[in-house]
């Protein structure tokens, strides 16, 4: 796997820009103005001694080919409307894909691909580069013929069609989906090199569907007896996950809306489950039913699977929700700093539990932190951006940052973690992750305690 | 232009499904424990009497063929993860396309195309429906020799590399972007036929880029003599649009990312201003210069384009301000109503002066008014969904929507606005939109005083 380089490798030096502590300073609507007469003070006491203009590519007034000799685009009649009815990106970024760990399961019909998080921005992963994770391949089921039956303890058993689901109240919300299994190979030591492999079976999506409490009700739930539900998928894999009737009640949705368009066949189209805070193997895809129950089913994929194995050799079992969790995606592993001087450092928290309260980042591997700016809207079970400043020096440098949740859940070190989890669990690591710039500007992903 | 219709075309009757008032108790997790009991009683109450279950397409224990016949796809293998490394839509959904109102312009590279926002979910709209004017057709720019020059009334004239600029400190925010021709033909009494093409110039998204106002302070912005700024774009239309001083500093944004990913290219890859709460014209794409200066420009697209022509002859210039508007997109124009009973009426609001602060939904032509349940977040200067129940019984019905913003203003009637702006405008009709709902279930296009 070659390093992912993203967009955004920079020539000037960090006198150039007088932008150490300027991300900290934007306000909902911009730099407010105290701010703004410091910086521009700073910059014009700046300009008067060392500064180059570094950042000029070509003094406009002495013909830079860019500007006085205008390309070719700029005095030509373009393409028209319509050449794409239904878009797609340029042809300049044919590098953003989704990428497949080789090696990481025996067929690719069982496998993941992951969503090149190094060069995503803000909260919404775009469609076309979500996560993929199947148990036996995807397909794409014609929503005429698609069913979703209802059954188990409740007054009249029912099967939908999806225009019967759709014409019912929706809700919209954004929600992260993380794979159980997202960061796994660090619990072995396996430092994969990119933020692509080490958490990209993570994305966020605006989903729409009717909630799932719902439906319940429409079929006469027997609150008395119910305790579980069970959701099964459309594909050939037996996917079937037990979820406890308090959640099923509280914010699962069932779902036929991602970002605004219908769910892509590979994330369950026409119908899946939302379940908000919980790992993504719960939102079963291509959703054909869910049974209502008084005990957990105890199914493989929540007995074989999806289990962590404890130090004491015992499964820890349904634990499905996603801790508090952070990472820096830029700059991260694979990437290269071509220059000192300023860089936005800058990436993604998320909580199961809630809304995340604070990101801290440390450039020195955890000696010191420094609280980031979080970017609005701070939502309920959905990502989070953050951003900060910093200036490399050209030194070794160990990047790291630490989420803490609207509940007080800090998140941990490595070490911390493999206190209470040991080192055989596959799934739920959440742990800090390490990304070291050398002197050579190459990023890299180690492990530290 | 033939009438899109939508899924969502619904067999069962009213007093099948319970949900008169259901979208309206739905709190921001599922339904409230007192709202579940009511429902549960009434749904038993119905059952014991009327209740014929209509929504069963089949008695799950009779044999129904999708049930117990497993569909093919239930026990077969599927298609591999990467099948495509940059995700598309499902083969059923080749409908869901962004369409050209044939005969707008006299060339297509100087048209329109509409975001189907018949189809649409939620707030976010997928990249590749989001509406497309261009003034002389769009290009796909190599990012790598693209250039941005700010000069004028500021201390160190610049020109930036996109590498430059994605080095520096981003935000990440969700705003709407409208056409300030948006709903255009109906200041002429021309009642096109679908929600598409009245208010399908409309898009939202989350947008990532550098303020506006770190640029400028990193150029030394005089700010003294500084009044306003010019945006020009990089295509060959010679689109220049003029800014006041005081939003340039404020919201605006030298923008890369659209929901998450770099800008499409019609759409102004890889660089366009976001000029939040004003009309799309001023969002200049493909940006290759900001010049700073002490007067408006008066450019061509800010004096023979984008000006109202009031009644008394004289134009209204600048106005650029989008005001509190709002629509309903199901049911909606060219959709068919199959049968009596519960739909979920939904819809789209927005302001450029902020926030939504409430809309009313009237099924009587202004009569009488309902507030609809608005979801959540609601953020400034951004599409705002909102859903409301309804029982059709089979009358005809004149739906409207009635927005209102945190400043007070409240969305006018078609002759409140005629009455102080004219009828010979093209630009800037934010009147409330009227769809008949008739006897056949056909839903058109009307013009109510």
């Amino acid at each position: 796997m070659e390093p992912v380089r993203r967009r955004g490798r920079v020539q000037f030096a960090p006198e150039n820009f007088i932008g150490r502590e300027l991300a900290n300073e934007i306000t909902a609507n911009g730099l407010n103005a105290e701010r703004r007469q410091f910086l521009r003070k700073s910059f014009l006491a700046a300009s008067a001694g060392v500064l180059a203009p570094m950042a000029v590519r070509a003094d406009p007034a002495a013909g830079d080919p860019h500007i006085l000799n205008l390309p070719e685009h700029a005095t030509t009649l373009g393409k028209p409307v319509l050449t794409h009815p239904y878009g797609q990106p340029s042809k300049y970024e044919a590098a953003m894909q989704r990428r497949e760990s080789p090696g990481l399961t025996r067929v690719a019909a069982s496998s993941v691909s992951f969503a090149p998080l190094q060069g995503l921005f803000g909260i919404i992963t775009p469609s076309g580069l979500h996560f993929e994770r199947h148990h036996q391949g995807w397909h794409d089921i014609d929503p005429a013929t698609h069913r979703l039956m209802i059954n188990g303890l409740l007054k009249v058993p029912k099967v939908y069609t999806m225009d019967d689901l759709m014409r019912l109240p929706s809700v919209s919300r954004m929600h992260f989906i993380e794979c159980g299994a997202n960061t796994a190979m660090e619990w072995g030591n396996v430092a994969v090199p990119s933020v692509q492999y080490t958490h990209g079976m993570l994305s966020c999506s605006e989903f729409t569907g009717v909630p799932l409490s719902v439906l319940l009700d429409d079929c006469g739930i027997d609150l008395a007896r119910a305790k579980f539900v069970l959701a099964e998928g459309g594909d050939g894999s037996g996917m079937t996950r037990t979820i406890p009737i308090t959640r099923a009640l509280d914010d699962v949705m069932v779902a036929w809306g991602m970002n605004g368009e219908m769910l892509r066949p590979e994330n369950g189209y026409p119908l899946r489950l939302v379940v908000p805070g919980v790992q993504g193997v719960s939102w079963v895809k291509w959703l054909r039913r869910i049974e209502v129950g008084d005990q957990p089913w105890g199914t493989k994929d929540e007995s074989i699977h999806y289990v962590d194995l404890m130090p004491d050799g015992l499964h820890r079992q349904y634990s499905s929700i996603q801790e508090c969790k952070s990472v820096i995606t830029t700059p991260s592993g694979g990437q290269l700093l071509l220059d000192t001087g300023y860089y936005n450092i800058t990436g993604l928290a998320w909580s199961g539990r809630g809304k995340v309260s604070r990101v801290d980042v440390s450039v020195d591997g955890g000696r010191n932190w420094r609280a980031a700016r979080i970017e609005g809207p701070v939502l309920n079970k959905c990502l989070t951006r953050f951003n900060i400043d910093w200036v490399w020096d050209g030194k070794p440098a160990l990047l790291q940052s630490r989420a803490i949740d609207q509940t007080g859940y800090v998140q941990p070190r490595l070490n911390e973690l493999r206190a209470v989890r040991g080192t055989r669990s596959i799934y739920h690591n959440n742990a800090i992750q390490s990304w070291l710039v050398a002197e050579s500007g190459e990023v890299s992903n180690v492990q530290l305690d």
